[in-house]
């Protein structure tokens, strides 16, 4: 046991009553809800970068964190993992997240990354040996290191793209053999800060390529898990490719490939793209892509990624109703995508933190629930596309031409009447679940 | 003549050195630039709607303008005709585009409104013969009238998917009869306002298959004109369905319409969904997918759409550059989809605004088509790229596997040295041509 | 009675278990809370132009609504007024706010809507008697005809500074003669579409002098309710003077009046402004000048004021947390500057907008008070201060030299050690509460 | 000589026609406008902190550039001087900027600080005996370290003020010592990151004294610099007290300091707060606050501080239109406070976008000039206001009452025409000179 956490309990479900700080007030794991344990439903991750990677500092500050791992080097990676997964246990949480780098010391060549790579997924793998946390994800990062400042699939140095392709499969091989269920891909540096100097149609087709090759690697390793691009519209680019939903769809239909890749929605990152969380959440889910959720919200006055812990019910049942209504967290899961503000500088902030996020989304997602249980706003809004469902819509909609409907139009003198949207009488009803 | 525009000259080309308010100092229609006429490049368009129809209302103010023909009826429409096409005169403009609310009274009844049109659509001909001005495009007003107010191909009620059916066909009619080289799509009520009462899957296919019979119509028509969609993101809906050309690509692709349609784009709504004009120029450029452009700024500090005239020579010139590198505007044009200042009374003010506009889109024009000649631009982005025209790059780029490269990073012990981007150095170079 | 509310109940408090749509079912009035009445403590208004004024129309679409009252005439002011006093009874409001031109016909001088305005609020007197409604405010709207087009203390037309002038003298008379306790200045119009046109100088001094006016009147008729300013960044405007409250605060002492004037804040103008809407009550409240608040949200991805109804509990917890801090709604209260929808069409709508938020406020107010009655955030904060309480480091606040305070930093060898910020500890204890 | 910017040539005027990119083609510092030489008028300053000390990171990526002097220790601290000097040269830059953390290396106590700070101040002395280059301003860095993180002046912790006014004094006596003529305060943390930690009033308060201090101690050295504070809405906090001029003018009222302290406006800044920077230089020119520039630009689309150099002429004039209607720089200047795109790694980078910001600046101050010395566009502006200049407009502006204004309004039957603001008109004027 390090003494990073000392003092620091166990945290347990305690009811709403609670008043003890380190417990869960509406998080109860066991808790049965449409017909499932909570925990299954909302598959908590912890993502390591944010919790032991970090170091609190901003575009104008430095380090603000004293962590004992912190400065490189196997044995402080080790501590790191320590730690980390002794967090995993006070939270008693089921699933973690990481990046290459966020686990590994950085090496000189990327033969010794891989080494060191190996290394800490042996370690790990130790560890989840006698720990209840499982793998959610994993990922590389391809976007510290300076040679990823053009791009990783998309850099206009073949050189890069094959280091990219090389660190990969390494991630993809760290998350098999740890028994991950997803691995996830954000393009952070996959964009351009100036189109002066970008030319778009080699840089898609490098990135199609690229995520070619790992569909064909999963096929290839036989693993069954769930391939997943996370949309950001900008931040660090000054554009980003994997801009929203809608953007990487179309990006996905244009290389055949969306039939084999899902999406990782991020609150933050819709509303840097100009959208409400569950519009993201309801496309994906009306086009069969959502994959996986990073339940962390962006400061709505900031025009940067924030990456805050969620703390407002209403907006996470929004958020959780489309995800039920997609069918709900498969081998996704609700991962914290989230770090301390880089004044929260005690080990409590840490956990704290965290425990507060998941009472949130434990009410939210409950709200959620028994919004969908009821049905009340899915009949509603049924109601209101109700015509459509005669034969004779169904039939325009189907075999309608411009110069059929015309003379439907001219010979029964359609002329709709408008009919209220009652967007204040449900967003009443939604209120009474919240 | 009316008197609308008495006093005001016909509006000639003087120089650079004119200080005459009313004349062009840059536009010279028949300056030879890359080998053709600066008029068949640039093929302005007047829109009849800010132009003629715009009341100088705003949510917080009503009509400022005093306008002989405002007040409805055949008789002011036809007025109104006279006058745009006296402006058209005046400013020798090559093209016009409208909807069909725009140049006819509203009607009780679809029939009403079918017969208001064809009759102003005979006025237009008429004129036709004896002006300069031809049309750009056509397109239907299918947002301003109440039934519209839950959207038009995606309303819940199937009779006003009939009813914009019908409205559609008589503007393409109209606009294939008048000789008009592009039919556009603009959804702004194609959309939400929440999420609570709106089914997305329902509206995607209600949508696509009214794209569907707008393409089968211009076939059954033997029109061989563009259909093209207008991208926004908001406004005034809460979201839009046609957000950007990424989201309509996207949508084009799922419906399998991406080789019947193109885009056309404006710099205002580019601004709005978080992107510069030239991305979504050069974006849909990339894709095959650029039609026409509606040449107006947007306020970079206001959220809405301000359909101001542009004024800045040096983005002016990025967009054409776009232009020029897509193959230029072939059927499609320069609209000014925009409209003055509601404090801006005067029909000077109306025929200054574009004579400003056309001279600063010439001079954008001109600036991009040097830089387009000189080619140092286009030379330092594919050397920038030039490592992946190696056959060995190419093999990997065209056969890579994860498990293959990485062997390759091993065996060569690949360590990329990054290279600058240069882009101050591109932006300087960019200066000298504006 | 009209029979625009036919069918339509009395509004009452039924517990948060009823499953009336219309009912109240957390805004009880004549609960206590810190001491005193909800009511008392809400002091909710009805904005007559949203509710009554408005006619559904956006910057692309007009008239949705269907109002009997609609079109104008002094018949139809008074069956508006009719409907409006009806409905103020459904919902037992305690206040109403109003603009002239919201209830009297638009004349076509100065003088005929001077005896409008009489006669109506002759006849609102003549209802008054009966009514349990209050006037919380009255205004007057210099910026919906065209005349204000330019401002109307800031026009550069000395005209329309007399015809304004002039104007909010009938205004305020008529808040007096009904009893209203505040007189709002909201400057739609105070501001410029382009600064090329425009001379700050001279526009801040008409808008200083025309404020002085008020201010005089209110002390020679002897009445002692609040001058009020709303600020609002943009919209109509490109800039608008009374930009947010830190802007309004620099204004008054600009010129002398920040003893006479306090503020009039929405939520939704605040987040145009790019803060949260507790940063400007906090802002306000500790400026003192927090007079009345409008309680209706912006739409967090619209870029113009969307006015909408509340919705969200915990937004609205913090907000009536620092009214609370601030000593409460003396004479201020809380208006509804909210409309509905454009779709919502039906008088059932408008009723149940007003319902919804009502019970939202009353949700947020009491999870506010609780918050506040505990005293442990409180108690926080005050600890994170502590150290200045200390009287060597008032000593050093109050007489402080930068050289005085080098030599001691020397000697003592002054080096700071951080502590945490606890962030998301407290914002979990907000969390408890809402 | 370091060899960092070998085979870079000094840059010299070669006019317009050049096709040397190392060479000025606008800015010929000998050239006479407005009765004075460009380089006297535009007074340009290199920033230390972005052109020396800056590495490329950025919220997602570390290091990009490699310089030699990077990694601390004082002879590194000596080697990027000899650079700074030697880039000074080479742009025969009239003047430079620095921060105290710019300039030494951290040491473990403040008197290290000051020692190593010292010691650097006599190194540069130094160079400045031989140097054309001058220092435009000092600055504090009091925001980087950790001991920051909660403010400086605004710390909850005494400790920090104490610290803060420490280095504050160190860093006015360096600036005294070298000539500067102005000092800076930016207040990156003077602000917050949640309002559930803060009180605003005790902050204010402490900024107010801070700042009070400082003016003292200008005043008790006999030091005839500028005090100048620099507005920024937020990033890194998530608000800043300084959030733009009018704020700023406000917190100085407030406190009785507007006579002591003026503005150093950046565009970045100014973007960020909502506003064009035209808006920022002519409300502090209003004012009588505008005391320098930092002339680099945001980016549009993106939400953060991008720190761009200049690359837009038309915007470029607008802002020195501004700056010459308010006087001009006098002991202020044209500061870059641009950092390169992380991606540039070269020293001919660095050289370049300074070259090619000097040359947009010089063009986009010429068209001002001419702008100025026409006198067209101050006629238009003041003939929109002549009729205020009437004798019986000037005493109803002195001495008007409500009550007196509403008595002429109703005898002289004022009825206001509206006439054209003409817009359109003037943007096209514009526009004949950039
Ligand atoms: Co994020
Ligand atoms: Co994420
Ligand atoms: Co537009
Ligand atoms: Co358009
Ligand atoms: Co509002
Ligand atoms: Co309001
Ligand atoms: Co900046
Ligand atoms: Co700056």
């Amino acid at each position: 046991m390090s003494t990073f956490f000392k003092d620091i309990p166990q945290i347990k479900f305690e009811g709403a009553n609670s008043t003890n700080e380190f417990a869960f007030k509406h998080y109860n794991p066991d808790e049965i809800v449409l017909g499932k344990r909570m925990e299954d439903h909302l598959r908590f991750g912890i993502a390591y970068w944010h919790s032991f990677a970090y170091e609190g500092g901003d575009p104008f500050g430095g380090r603000t964190f004293e962590r004992p791992w912190f400065d490189g080097g196997m044995e402080n990676a080790k501590l790191k993992a320590d730690v980390a997964f002794e967090m995993f246990d006070i939270l008693n949480a089921p699933f973690f997240c990481f990046h290459d780098l966020d686990v590994r010391p950085e090496g000189a060549t990327y033969a010794e990354n891989q080494r060191n790579l190996e290394e800490i997924v042996d370690y790990f793998a130790g560890k989840m040996e006698t720990s209840n946390t499982k793998l959610l994800w994993g990922t590389a990062n391809l976007f510290t290191h300076r040679r990823f400042m053009s791009g990783a699939a998309t850099n206009p140095d073949p050189d890069v793209f094959a280091y990219s392709a090389a660190t990969i499969k390494s991630c993809m091989d760290a998350t098999i053999k740890l028994g991950g269920e997803n691995y996830v891909l954000w393009g952070g540096r996959e964009g351009y800060e100036t189109l002066l100097n970008t030319n778009l149609s080699r840089e898609a087709d490098q990135a199609a390529r690229m995520l070619e090759m790992v569909v064909n690697y999963k096929h290839k390793m036989g693993w069954d898990g769930q391939i997943l691009i996370e949309p950001k519209p900008q931040e660090p680019s000054k554009h980003q490719y994997d801009f929203d939903v809608a953007t990487v769809y179309g990006f996905l239909k244009r290389y055949g490939l969306e039939n084999e890749v899902k999406m990782n929605l991020e609150q933050g990152h819709a509303i840097l793209a100009g959208h409400s969380f569950e519009h993201e959440l309801a496309l994906a889910g009306s086009l069969d892509m959502l994959g996986s959720i990073d339940m962390n919200r962006n400061d709505y006055q900031s025009g940067w990624d924030t990456d805050q812990f969620p703390n407002n019910v209403p907006e996470t049942a929004l958020a959780y109703y489309e995800v039920i209504k997609s069918g709900g967290l498969t081998k996704g899961g609700t991962n914290f995508d989230a770090r301390l503000r880089r004044q929260s500088l005690d080990s409590g902030d840490l956990i704290l933190s965290h425990v507060g996020a998941m009472d949130i989304c434990a009410r939210g997602f409950k709200a959620a629930a028994k919004m969908f249980e009821d049905g009340t706003l899915e009949q509603a809004r049924a109601e209101r596309y109700a015509d459509w469902d005669l034969p004779a819509n169904q039939e325009m909609l189907q075999d309608g031409t411009l110069e059929g409907i015309q003379r439907h139009v001219l010979t029964q003198n359609i002329n709709p009447v408008p009919r209220s949207g009652r967007q204040e009488r449900l967003e009443n009803l939604v209120s009474t679940y919240v």
